[in-house]
């Protein structure tokens, strides 16, 4: 799995709202896995949670986590970010999760009383597919 | 999480080709997330992978998984499956990989001489979303 930045080429497809599944670790280390809204984050990937969601303990208790970035509509071509959670933050004026909402449905947030947290997701290394094989070379 | 059974509602969900996610454990126990078809395989689920795939090495190490199911042209419905590879086998008549080629798409694993091996997952929990909530409890 190569290190480093990750490629343009895929910083472009992840801009994009693409489905994506994100893993993290439970006490005890088995992994755990749920679909999640994400952005592109100048380097970094966001991701917001609800107060309520075990993923949010799970992520302050071992912030190892992955994510894969499915095509919308072409799933056999997808991107997967290994990395570590470099920053929980609460975000009492759902500024991120409106970011979040509006990208993937052209709506802001509809639960306006809801408690959210924001994830910064510092990508160590990356593999891409496209269907038949490997998708971006380092 | 619901541990034990999964609901009928969700096993009939799960023989449906949906696009998956899986997450296996890097060594040093960090999450490793990658798309990949499935089959439910009479209580258990199947996944097959190229003998090069990194993945098959880190369930042999540690068997901890879990799966990620999004419906297909409507992730908003998911549903994940937590668990462990009970066995992993040699798939060298490329039965179980024709099988879950047919089942997504229509026809046998193109490349005949590929060294494959399956898995078979353990399901020990389960949780399943749909859009605003959860789906099925337990």
């Amino acid at each position: 799995m190569p290190a480093g930045p990750v490629p343009a080429e895929l910083v472009e497809f992840l801009r994009l709202p693409h489905p994506a599944v994100i893993a993290s670790l439970r006490p005890g280390g088995a992994p755990h896995t749920v679909a999640t809204w994400y952005d592109w984050d100048d380097g970094e990937v966001l991701v917001n949670m609800d107060a309520s969601r075990l993923r949010l303990g799970f992520m302050r208790r071992d912030p190892r986590v992955a994510l894969t970035v499915l095509e919308n509509g072409n799933w056999y071509r997808h991107v997967s970010l290994l990395g570590s959670v470099s920053r929980v933050d609460p975000d009492p004026e759902l500024v991120d999760i409106d970011r979040l909402a509006r990208r993937y449905t052209g709506s802001p947030f509809r639960n306006r009383s809801a408690e959210r947290w924001s994830a910064r997701i510092e990508v160590e290394s990356w593999h891409a597919w496209d269907g038949s094989g490997p998708w971006v070379h380092p």
